[in-house]
């Protein structure tokens, strides 16, 4: 059987935490790498290139997406996103099990090119709880949190599209329930091709 | 989420073991329920109506057919199998996993009568070692075993209308694998359906 590594996309609603539980997992399992995506928007306060993005000019972004150097990409509020394909193989070759944080525009165009990828979505626990969330984070006027939350409801027509639901209640039961997940998807038929035609070759010469 | 019982359908080639991991399973496990199907075969020595087969005569299983108390069923070599219905609902109900051992063409009835259904197929480390079990049996003839391997290279062809393949190398990893896949299949779209419109129209009523 293939114990390759799994492209494995997570995406979830702004306010789910997505990012907490992706670090957690990055941090107690060691077959994670978690890819860092290339994007045209300024660095926040305290972002670091190569860590939280790679940041990077217009022109640049969109010479990578010509010579094919992203395996997907998108756009949002005018700025660009995407993710960059040498880190995605080196780490799939090095038997890694890699962690795409996109959304659901991207999360579509990576299962078109790679049907093994195993797309997750996110759930926060209720609709209420959401809300909450995005209130209770301070950082944003309400208009924002209305903007978000328009989105959500946008977003929630594609789950499912995804393989799998996470409802993130607790972050570590969360992390453990990808976990379960990720190891599972290595025995979906897509995953093992050879094995599946080398005993059916087999069994069909005798 | 929901926590309700998969009907797990479990197929594999004659002599891959299907047989002992699913007594494994169901011995070691308490969240599984293992159907017993609806025969028209002869039993064999030492089999128990009701615990190998439910035994039964022709017209009676065509009336069970007629009747849809069976959710699936096929006919091999002149004789009748299927699954009966009743004991599928009460155990589901009752949120158990429901195994059931089937063949292919039972398990894609299956997939199209409940797409929450999850396939697994069995396979073994190598061809050669299947035909080294089945030659291992010492119960079959050339004949039979030539037969057997025929109906295998035929059935190998659907294989990747399956959710997932488990290779049976060791009975106990074999267990655990198909116990780690029912677990995941739990995180399917199709298996939260409600949940996922909760949220979804929770956010759209905002």
């Amino acid at each position: 059987m293939n114990e390759n590594g799994v492209i494995t996309v997570v995406s979830g609603f702004a306010g789910t935490g997505k990012g907490t539980v992706m670090k957690k997992l990055v941090r107690e399992y060691d077959h994670y790498a978690l890819s860092v995506s290339m994007t045209t928007r300024d660095p926040r306060p305290g972002e670091v290139d190569g860590r939280e993005y790679f940041f990077t000019d217009e022109p640049s972004f969109l010479k990578a997406v010509e010579e094919d150097r992203l395996i997907e990409h998108a756009c949002y509020c005018g700025k660009y996103y995407g993710t960059p394909r040498d880190y995605v193989d080196r780490k799939l070759s090095e038997g890694k099990d890699v962690l795409l944080e996109i959304e659901i525009q991207g999360a579509l165009q990576i299962k078109e090119k790679f049907p093994d990828a195993f797309l997750i979505f996110i759930l926060p626990p209720s609709s209420d709880e959401l809300v909450k969330r995005l209130r209770g984070r301070g950082t944003e006027t309400e208009e924002q949190v209305k903007n978000r939350l328009k989105r959500a409801g946008h977003e929630s027509e594609g789950i499912e599209k995804y393989d799998a639901v996470v409802v993130n209640d607790d972050v570590s039961a969360c992390a453990d329930a990808i976990d379960l997940l990720v190891r599972a998807a290595k025995f979906r038929p897509s995953h093992n091709e050879d094995f599946i035609g080398s005993v059916r070759n087999g069994i069909l010469s005798l």
